[in-house]
């Protein structure tokens, strides 16, 4: 994969002198590495995207607790994230997935700087595909418990709770969309994988 | 991308005629085009799977309903999917994954006559990586509300209903694992269609 390397030779193209006369012979393999690494670069700027939506719904769903400003002798009305299952397990996916964006950063670099190398490119959409699946799946099950918060279901006797926890079901709610952005840009994150794999 | 298929030479590999002295020159790019083709038949026969995984979630699903054998004067008790919109989600998504599913069989099938060929190839990944999103969407979200409907949730006030519907909760548990196992397919199609793509 190493032998694909080509030596690049920097043309000033801003200076004059090409708009002369003189007759430049680009090789074809340059222009494709060019297009190349521009495509490594937009993967570096969506990742970066990424981790700031992945750290915003995490951070979202991890301070949402909301305290009733009443109380009885034994017992304060609370919601926090931890009441319900899934909203830890959505705490829990989307830190893991801010961790593995953080840590791709490298590759993404690494990609730049070697727009033919392969080899971190397949790692990276064997992980973003399995990244996807988590930030998809924690985002779903926790968009159907917000639904459920929100307007509950009469055939199984589940009340609605947003009622009461207006600023908890609202955050929630934030984290959420913020776990679909981040699932949306990983989508593209693989797509522009496969479109720079497809010719060396 | 046309101009890129090679000619199939048939060298027949099981009679004793290679293993004498006679010298067959294998062009490097044949070797390429038979793994290629092996590639897409997996693709092909992993569809089928998929299919099948898809078929089976949906029809678990719209066929999961129980009726309680006690009933007052005006109300039957009754569970079926269209009492959570969840489940109704569920159904509507993975009819649509089955229905591309059995649509992207034919380009599977030119990807196997014509191994080369890039285009079905990137309509495929993007429209897998799509479907992707979708069965896990549906899974996860239809495992959030079977979790609740089996364990409950005390801090809000949700009990669960899987004491009194018991086949209910086991045939859709049934078809959240079938949808679960359809997302695993599609990771593996994804990662084969992108290792296809890779060299020409």
């Amino acid at each position: 994969m190493k032998s694909g390397d080509s030596t690049t030779i920097d043309v000033p193209e801003g200076s004059g002198v090409s708009k002369a006369k003189t007759h430049v012979v680009v090789a074809p393999g340059q222009d494709k590495s060019r297009m190349k690494k521009g495509v490594a670069i937009i993967d570096f700027v969506l990742r970066l995207g990424a981790i700031i939506a992945a750290l915003a719904a995490a951070a979202t769903m991890g301070t949402s607790d909301q305290s009733l400003p009443f109380f009885t002798q034994f017992f304060q009305f609370e919601a926090s994230y931890d009441d319900l299952p899934t909203f830890e397990f959505f705490l829990i996916a989307m830190s893991i997935v801010s961790g593995y964006l953080v840590l791709s950063l490298p590759f993404s670099i690494v990609a730049i700087v070697r727009p033919h190398a392969a080899g971190p490119r397949i790692f990276l959409l064997i992980m973003d595909t399995v990244a996807l699946t988590l930030t998809t799946s924690a985002a779903a099950a926790a968009a159907a418990i917000v639904y459920l918060a929100h307007n509950g279901n009469s055939s199984s006797n589940w009340l609605a709770i947003c009622n009461q926890f207006g600023d908890f079901c609202q955050s929630v709610s934030g984290a959420v969309v913020a776990a679909f952005v981040t699932a949306v840009v990983f989508v593209f994150l693989i797509l522009l994988s496969a479109l720079a794999l497809r010719r060396h």
